[in-house]
């Protein structure tokens, strides 16, 4: 299974569009997706997880309605995490059994929207449990419905990610045990149970040991129901996301298999055929089959530093310019006629982006060979929450993403650039 | 001159809004302009600077096209920063003699549009002053030039605004003065001079040490142009902004008066009828003039947090939540009737927003009065680099803004919320 795109095959398709004229220099920068990299990454779910497991892609890593049908195509559902995230799983074509709910912050009329759809829901506090509670006195629950819990195993190297900390906005806590396990027992439509640890920075052990304590309360609470109205009451367990996903080529990630092994081991209840499980990965599925393409427009030479001017920002990079510590994506560099630049240049190279504030820099120390302007730099594996976190700061075009696939070499586009007008129309 | 708006004042015009049905339930999130605020910061501008001064709103502190018409119909240009801000300030009507265009990575084809069309435009870098030489020597070039320095007098207290340090992505650094004054002598169509060094944490005095370093230089400049060629050859000074705006109630924020008094007293010659100036305020203009109205859905009292869920997260506050220390917002409650809340509640609370990652928090020890679902905080002081830097992480609807006047009780809508089809649209 291909774990990153070299930047030979990215500079390769690149330029077979340049020379088919599918982009041209008003493309300062160009987006693509190796689609049988998404392919494989779902296959390796399919084949790693029980054969009822729902594999759900994360709507927020890749909002793309070409690829949510492609997704969806492939037999994957697809989680939505706001009402807007829900209309682009209806969009995508999904069926209803096929879409999660999930949102931390779910109005009166959401929660209506997904029950009288039998969409999968997650709710995420007693008050929402509360809401589903009143709508079920006098309506039919005929979706599956769960509670989001906070293991509370603790964070993992980036917080803003980590979401299992002692304290989070998510969920309710573990440590209210009893609290919750009454509203279990109570509630007959309560038959699923959700955690996520954290995308990316949280070790699998981490992953585990929070899947592992929650499925020991699904245990408890099933006893009691067991006992008490002899039937087994958490039927669904929805692991969430959160395999870390490799952004460093020189080393090996961790598999999806390795995750499904110490899960095995770790937490076998759940592969014995007593719980339908729910997946939720995003970054897995997609990071790794994103490239970048941007164009170097000015490479300054001061006595100082050289910087250079490239025309993706704090735009497609929010989070790498904003929290540089917690992110990194290997840059190639690209000559303009698609030959991959080779050696070191004697200085570092700060890469700013094309906005203004000065904060607008995606990286501070590149080691990469000596650039000119009309270089291209590569971005790797920019396939997840790069677009879909896309701030409209200083108004920019969103660049034009295409889709290839290596094996057979088609060659498609997933969204076009967006135009000035779609901007101006944007802001009216 | 109003520098704040009160909780009480926009709870008024929100009820006013819901009384009429103009906002319903689905409008989770409002934002409110006082139409009023900007029409004073404007007038401020206009009495504080000489008669003939240039002055432009930057667009990039908030892009929506109905706002733009008004300012530039109240006579002040605007200042685009990228090609899709240069067709919202032609869409806003602005004639050309009033558009300023900067951005540090324009492509060849941007500096053609800008220059065929009489638009003003200042350069960021020698290889871009080179490009329009290339121009030059078969065009007439009939619009101003200017070329952005970095006076490089030292950071602020936000180093992701503080463009001044001695390393910025923006301008030529003044340490390279002699090479400069090359360029300005031998191109006749450099006109102008442009620095801006930050966009709030910049106290005063560093603001006024910047310009007097670039006005020395300019004279510099043109004690030689004049002995040369017998005219001078910098006649367009372009202050830029960087104003420092209150955030905090308790504080009196500097005026307008304050900067201009103290530039008149240490930079003279701007004031000597010698030079044409631009201005190129935002936050200055904008951001007192906003406030954010946002539901709360639900509030979690756990054993270790108070947590209030609301609806704005870092999508709308995209920089207090992923750069919390360098930025501040005053917060009021007040009750689903309308009525401003009193009192503080024993605990801090957490506020946080809808989005599906831990970091999306906008306030982590917030004093407020006892919160509970169906409330409203009124975030204060949102008028700027809120909605116009807008995330589309989660893909949730923009919401409705309106525009009030609260001498003439008038209300308009200035962008209606984004639909679902409109989300739809935006990632096919």
């Amino acid at each position: 299974m291909k774990i990153y795109t070299t930047a030979g095959e990215a500079a390769k398709v690149f330029c077979d569009l340049k020379t088919n004229g599918q982009i041209t220099d008003e493309d300062t920068v160009t987006l693509l997706y190796d689609l049988n990299i998404i392919q494989e990454r779902m296959a390796s779910l399919k084949n790693t997880f029980p054969a009822d497991t729902l594999h759900t892609a994360a709507i927020k890593a890749n909002p793309l309605v070409s690829v949510l049908k492609m997704v969806n195509g492939w037999g994957v559902g697809l989680e939505a995490a706001s009402r807007g995230e829900l209309a682009l799983a209806e969009a995508a074509g999904a069926n209803r059994g096929q879409i999660v709910f999930d949102s931390p912050a779910k109005t009166q009329e959401e929660i209506l929207y997904a029950l009288k759809r039998s969409i999968y829901l997650n709710t995420d506090s007693y008050n929402e449990i509360e809401r589903v509670e009143e709508f079920s006195a006098y309506n039919q629950i005929t979706s599956g419905v769960g509670v989001r819990v906070n293991p509370q195993v603790g964070a993992g190297t980036i917080s803003s990610t980590s979401v299992a900390a002692q304290v989070s906005k998510f969920g309710v806590p573990l440590d209210e045990s009893d609290r919750l396990k009454e509203y279990y027992l109570k509630n007959s439509f309560l038959t699923g149970i959700h955690l996520h640890i954290g995308s990316q920075g949280c070790p699998l052990g981490l992953l585990v040991k929070g899947v592992k304590k929650v499925a020991a309360f699904a245990e408890e609470v099933n006893a009691e129901s067991e006992s008490l109205y002899g039937e087994q009451r958490i039927k669904t367990f929805d692991l969430g996301g959160g395999l870390p996903v490799g952004y460093y080529h020189e080393k090996s990630p961790v598999t999806i298999n390795d995750y499904a092994e110490l899960l095995k081991k770790e937490v076998p209840v759940l592969f014995s055929g007593k719980y339908r499980l729910i997946t939720e990965f995003g970054r897995y599925i997609y990071a790794n089959a994103g490239t970048v393409l941007s164009r170097i427009e000015y490479v300054k030479k001061f006595k100082d530093a050289n910087i250079i001017m490239n025309h993706a920002g704090a735009d497609l990079f929010l989070r790498k310019s904003y929290n540089p510590g917690d992110w990194h994506h290997e840059i190639s560099l690209m000559n303009k006629n698609g030959s991959v630049k080779a050696g070191d240049f004697k200085e570092p190279y700060l890469i700013a982006g094309p906005l203004c504030f000065a904060g607008d820099i995606i990286e501070r120390n590149a080691i990469l060979p000596e650039a000119e302007a009309g270089d291209y730099l590569i971005i790797h594996d920019t396939g997840a929450y790069n677009l879909s976190a896309w701030s409209r700061y200083n108004s920019r075009q969103i660049p034009v993403v295409f889709g290839y696939n290596p094996l057979t070499g088609s060659i498609e586009v997933l969204k076009r650039r967006e135009t000035l007008q779609e901007i101006v129309n944007f802001w009216s």
